[in-house]
């Protein structure tokens, strides 16, 4: 597994990652009709930086990262990850949240958040407990699940200190 | 006091405000540094509305709202209220907040989110919760104050169904 920088050519394999996560509506709070050229906007254009893994020559992994506030609160980073349905189970999220921890303190931020987990995704607040993170905010019925309806969305957040 | 619409002509007195409160450092997350025409792209252009204040024939408030998280997040919306130095203690702040509320109704959201306010400005903190707001999550050092060094940032969330 090796985890480097995304380049431009890299989103023929990055979005059809992007967009089975993201048109399920489950877990990412964008639009679930985002396009491709949007995509590539949101992905690899906005972030300050986006990464993907490559197992055995395939990209199978994504994340980027972000300044999450400007000014008084740009020393906090935000990620966001997304790993292709066959590759689950495989600890690629493992994986990239570590690697995108050491990318951040490298780049000088002093923590992490994530601004809105839905609490449905049950499997991805305990990684991110396992990994240091803490649950620090839950948004009333922030979350339009597509099955669930409403549910809350958690912020969590990890001083790297 | 009359709230309305902004326009485009409206950013001459709309940037002074801006401008006032956010090279303090002290409130918003933005960098202290933002010029006049990334401000006009911030708080104009970027924002579903923009409104103004006008007392007496000036323009002494501004606000914006806009949809806070995308797709399954899009039922929520975000605000954000600045008072001229000079017309503080006016309620004009409650005013702008309760307007708000009743034009975010209007454009059929079910809540309103502040993410990012300084625990420092105790005075906005305590009027958001007058005007019904919870502190929802709270963000440990997540903003750097000028004068006090790291302090936590609160999230308010509001539902108005």
């Amino acid at each position: 597994m090796i985890i480097r920088e995304a380049t431009e050519q890299d989103f023929d394999a990055i979005w059809p990652i992007f967009h089975e996560i993201v048109a399920a509506g489950e877990t990412y709070a964008y639009d679930p009709n985002t396009n491709r050229e949007e995509a590539l906007k949101i992905w690899l254009h906005v972030p300050r930086q986006t990464f993907v893994v490559v197992v055995d020559g395939r990209i199978l992994g994504t994340y980027y990262l972000k300044t999450n506030q400007a000014g008084p609160g740009s020393h906090v980073c935000n990620c966001g990850y997304m790993v292709a349905s066959q590759a689950r189970g495989m600890g690629l999220a493992t994986a990239m949240c570590e690697h995108s921890q050491k990318v951040a303190v490298e780049l000088g931020y002093q923590a992490m958040q994530f601004n809105f987990v839905a609490s449905s995704n049950e499997g991805a607040v305990q990684l991110w407990q396992k990994l240091g993170f803490e649950i620090v905010g839950r948004l009333p019925q922030a979350f339009n699940h597509p099955s669930k309806g409403f549910v809350d969305a958690l912020v969590m957040y990890k001083w790297l200190g």
